[in-house]
């Protein structure tokens, strides 16, 4: 797919209709360059952009430092039902995402996108899938934009995610009824490492998981409250008493909460 | 904190305001028993039930069968300004959302609630939290409800998560811009455990995870797709071979994708 040289930018949230003519095709993929677009195919599109239409994500959103395109699913099914599953073959319960359904509709997501997969990654949000963690959240926000399947019943037929290179992610080791939430939560994670999103920068640099410790407690004012003290070490003035102190939290939580980190950690260390 | 014996349902969505007069708390805690309910503290209310509010949560959510329930936290403020927050002690980038104001709100979601945890947890989602699991999701789901705190900022200050026995539960080693869509994801994956949610309950025996395993590959009709059959071993009808088939993808599958989750494997199989 040829890229469109044309510059202008066009922001806010946009549904691609199944019924779109070439001509409108060529008038979409004017609209790709520029901002970091996330593509979503979904069966509920209503779903979107939800929680990410808040706050950070929401004003970043409104200021065009992003873009959000639903893809609704249905309309690419087949017959007068518009039907995009099928029973599984082999037998056993649920339904599959028909290979030709899901295979138009990652077609219409694919105008005026790179084919280059690490420029647009397009992936499948399924249990099977790899992980998710911050590095993948920086590797997309870092992408031109991504393309995002959001799965319902038993899941998506294989051949077409073999077939169009589509990568298969995992929010965590739960269910999840499809995968609407799942796409929020990881595009939430990416956005907010768009440039320009967060108001304070330092606010991606220090927090959690940066070092791959957990991070330390917080504490605010009152000084007291209910009986109970900040601990003195953070009201001392004293900053480097003040970064032991965290560091050392930092490395009890971790090694109280998450053996695998604190494992990791101490490998690092050697 | 008395229960009442008073066994009246009421379905659907209610926000819980600050002004509520103790009066109008009893009548609240009247709700409570019954449906499975989800209470939020949020900066961000009109972020529910968002996602949860379509499909089967959302269908479930009309039939009665689990409540949710917002807890704005600004108007637990202080100040003219219902301040939440403030910046931590000891120094540091971004803000800290208060233990008096975050008790107080604590104290309006606890109304009619048991005070036992295993009963009622009461969550702060926070990346520095253990990880959330399918176990997770199926202990909450077995209790009478939850509360859950969304963050913003940089956390909450310890003290409170500590007075009030808040368990810290992270979505995944990745970093939101705040609680809501983790919320959303960890209600989903309970919700759909509580009876009747499901259409069919066969879908949560089988499905990933299960069986500690990542579930295999899923085709369906038509059989040819551009050329890629479906694999002939499904469409041979021989149960057996067919659970063969599906267990050895399942064992690929786990061992490419999670080292982890297949070393656990082993382990178990000694």
């Amino acid at each position: 797919m040829s890229e469109t040289p044309d510059k202008s930018r066009s922001h806010g949230r946009l549904s691609i209709s199944a019924s779109l003519k070439p001509r409108d095709l060529m008038a979409e993929a004017r609209m790709v360059k520029g901002a970091w677009c996330a593509r979503i195919i979904t069966l509920f599109p209503d779903a979107f952009p939800g929680t990410l239409g808040l706050s950070l994500t929401g004003k970043a959103l409104d200021q065009g430092l992003w873009r959000l395109e639903t893809i609704p699913l249905r309309p690419f099914g087949e017959g007068r039902h518009r039907n995009v599953d099928d029973t599984p073959a082999g037998g056993g319960a649920g339904m599959v995402i028909r290979a030709d359904v899901m295979a138009r509709a990652l077609d219409a997501a694919s105008v005026g996108t790179p084919p280059d997969r690490a420029r647009w990654p397009v992936v499948y949000l399924s249990p099977r899938g790899v992980p998710f963690t911050q590095a993948k959240a920086r590797e997309w926000a870092g992408a031109e934009g991504i393309t995002m399947i959001c799965g319902r019943f038993e899941g998506v037929d294989q051949r077409v995610l073999d077939a169009y290179g589509v990568e298969e992610v995992s929010l965590g080791d739960f269910v999840l009824t499809g995968g609407e939430i799942a796409a929020q939560a990881m595009i939430d994670a990416a956005v907010r490492l768009i440039p320009g999103v967060l108001g304070n920068a330092a606010s991606t640099e220090e927090e959690s998981h940066s070092h791959g410790l957990l991070e330390h407690p917080q504490y605010t004012r009152p000084a007291v409250w209910e009986g109970r003290e900040i601990p003195p070490v953070l009201m001392s003035g004293n900053h480097a008493e003040v970064d032991r102190w965290r560091r050392a939290e930092a490395e009890r939580l971790t090694r109280e909460r998450r053996p695998d980190l604190w494992a990791a950690h101490q490998a690092r260390k050697g």
